[in-house]
């Protein structure tokens, strides 16, 4: 379907930094044909009009495990390892791929009213996932999360390999796959070593979490006599292009590795704060050059989906962590949210900047309200003064996904019945 | 009129902290009247059912300059001095009354779609905020800000007697007045005397700001050999109830002297954060017996009146900064929002818990979104994955000030375009 889009603000977060007022947005297929000039016989089907709206790039959740969501706000205001231990894996143990399904569906209902197009997940049941995302029409990198020592049996290398082949540019291209080995202190240095192979047979990129609290760290130098960053490197993963979730607790040394790399970052900033992981040092790695994008983390820890309190909260925490009212400003945190999550996951050549040519991924915002007046600055806006809830339609790969606050691919109402009545069933079993 | 609403899942902030199922909460005109079982013969002339949705306190943001919303994302990224001395103090020059009453209605507006029914305002031109809080229907305690020298002309006290004779008690009782001395750097030891004198001529509470930033204590050392908080003390200004912003910067001693002066503390996460002032010592404060609420500051350094986010980043920064993932758990945060606010500005026999006998400011939340299931807490969900979008209801007073998203006592799109007119004028000037 050709669409319209008219009237709009436009941020585009291409080569130019500042939004551009009374714009057109013609979309032919899944991609962007004309911005500004629209030639009077380009025909629409559906045409748009975003007066008193901004147009945006769709978000990127640079990190999540979406099926989590059928544990929000189940255990909170816990210890990291009480809180794994003790609630959380014990209800791993029992999830079935059905309870990953409804916690996906709702996963991405959550993502797609928050204005995210595209997410990368790392959880187990993937095939699961995959099946929301193809039905809401979203964009997803997927990962089988695998952990294992030296002797492992291989299954879950195998299940990467079928979630590879049955989904790997699947939904319409709207999926990829990646290799997930979990961490460095769940997955022995040989089963990583393992990982970079299938990493390397599948031609695909790797996503991992690294260096999160400061206790994963000293185990890391007790064990290794090096840190996690190090550790992983002279195992060889960074010859693959990586991502990695949280580096909270980085040495110097640590992010002279990650840049050379070029091993791009997740930036967690609820999560982390939540489970008093610490606050991760985004300004220090961008400064060397560190692809540093943005996520949620899973809704356990969060206990939300909303990437615009991920961009309030990059912008605003660093600043007083850096004692520097001017660290990590408006742009750069939105910028973290978009292009540098498009980057860390491959796809910044197709996704997360508003340019002719690339996919049509975006959104718009409703800003006839309140705290978006007065209108002094619209990138301001976003990072301090939106809300999530101010996401109004959604458009991915040329589709409209969300369309005046109410999603048309899935239906959110049974998602919410079966989602409670799957986590009810679940804490019975 | 009397409202019955029925079907509701209760969080009272009372005696019970646990949230109660199933009730029904009947309102007599400005008063709660009955909770749960309510006789058959009440009359109700407005019923409404709450089915899937919390009914609890309406937050009170304890510390606010809500006219500064027509400076909103006017200025960021820019160091507190640079921010205040080229942008803010410049355009406050400026400002009309009518300036101020445009941007207090913009405030309300704001504040009550976020779900506040009560807040704690400081700034100039205050009969203009006093008139939106009538025509809006919201709660608040006013204080003209005071600044001034030992050989100040007293205009501001003047003003401050002034708003007291108009508005003191006014708005059907819904407006309080204090008096409000900015900061112990703005004004002089002799000036501050004068202030307690008032307080005591008016018999009003004190709302200040304190030991903001490390740069104002740096000051306060080097200018009287003291910290700002024992510097106040030592001038007998906790001898008069006392409301401090911020508290950012305090030794042991500044802690011990507000506690056992039975100061009360507002702590505003985002500006603190987004003006790089630091983290304030908010579970040191606790543990030693100190009042601590919530507030947003004004809307040009937050850049919203969302105290849901305030809420949520009390909750999660706390944990971070104390390396423990169990401190400020979620119904501590909502406490500072609700009954602690309350306690602050002497109203906690009034307002912030709904028990029998109290006044009817309440809020009604759709939870019926995906963020808010599976159903597990709806503690955690209210600290951890509400948005402020997601208030539907508002009731102050016993009256319907927002209905079904929809505010009724004032009209929201004329706010709109009158703020951004006046900003638009402003920059003119
Ligand atoms: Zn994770
Ligand atoms: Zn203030």
């Amino acid at each position: 379907m050709n669409i319209l889009i008219k009237n709009a603000t436009l941020l585009s977060m291409g080569d130019k930094e500042e939004p551009v007022e009374n714009v057109e947005v013609a979309i032919e297929k899944d991609k962007i044909k004309y911005i500004g000039e629209v030639p009077e016989d380009f025909y629409a089907e559906k045409v748009i009009d975003a007066r008193e709206s901004l147009v945006m790039p769709g978000l990127i959740d640079g990190h999540t495990h979406i099926a989590m969501s059928l544990f929000r706000n189940y255990a909170d205001d816990l210890p990291l390892m009480e809180w794994l231990k003790t609630r959380i894996w014990p209800l791993e143990e029992k999830l079935t791929a059905q309870d990953v399904y409804w916690g996906s569906m709702l996963g991405v209902a959550e993502l797609i009213r928050s204005g995210v197009t595209c997410f990368s997940d790392m959880y187990f049941f993937m095939e699961e996932t995959a099946k929301a995302v193809e039905e809401a029409g979203i964009r997803a990198v997927l990962a089988r999360g695998l952990v294992g020592g030296d002797n492992d049996d291989g299954r879950r290398f195998e299940e990467t390999r079928k979630l590879y082949k049955s989904w790997h540019n699947g939904a319409g291209g709207r999926i990829k796959v990646m290799v997930g080995p979990h961490a460095p202190y769940t997955c022995s240095p040989g089963y990583l070593r393992k990982v970079v192979e299938l990493a390397r047979e599948l031609n695909v990129g790797i996503h991992i979490h690294i260096a999160e609290s400061a206790d994963e760290v000293e185990e890391s130098l007790k064990n290794y006599g090096k840190s996690p960053v190090r550790h992983i490197y002279d195992l060889g993963l960074f010859d693959i292009p990586t991502v990695a979730a949280h580096c909270v607790h980085l040495s110097d040394e640590d992010i002279e590795i990650l840049a050379e790399n070029k091993v791009s970052v997740v930036n967690n900033p609820t999560s982390n704060l939540k489970l008093a992981s610490g606050f991760a040092p985004v300004e220090k790695m961008i400064k060397k050059g560190i692809n540093v994008a943005l996520g949620t983390d899973g809704p356990s820890s969060n206990n939300n989906l909303n990437m615009f309190e991920e961009i309030n909260l990059a912008a605003i925490i660093n600043k007083s962590v850096n004692h520097d009212a001017t660290s990590i400003p408006a742009i750069t945190a939105i910028k973290m949210a978009t292009v540098n999550g498009a980057k860390a996951l491959g796809l910044e050549k197709e996704i997360a900047s508003i340019e002719v040519g690339k996919k049509a991924d975006l959104i718009i915002i409703d800003t006839q309200k309140p705290h978006f007046y007065p209108r002094h600055n619209i990138i301001s806006a976003v990072a301090y003064s939106a809300q999530a809830s101010d996401v109004k339609t959604v458009i991915v790969d040329g589709k409209i996904v969300m369309e005046d606050y109410e999603i048309k691919t899935i239906d959110t109402e049974r998602i919410m019945f079966e989602t409670e009545k799957a986590a009810k069933d679940l804490m019975r079993r």
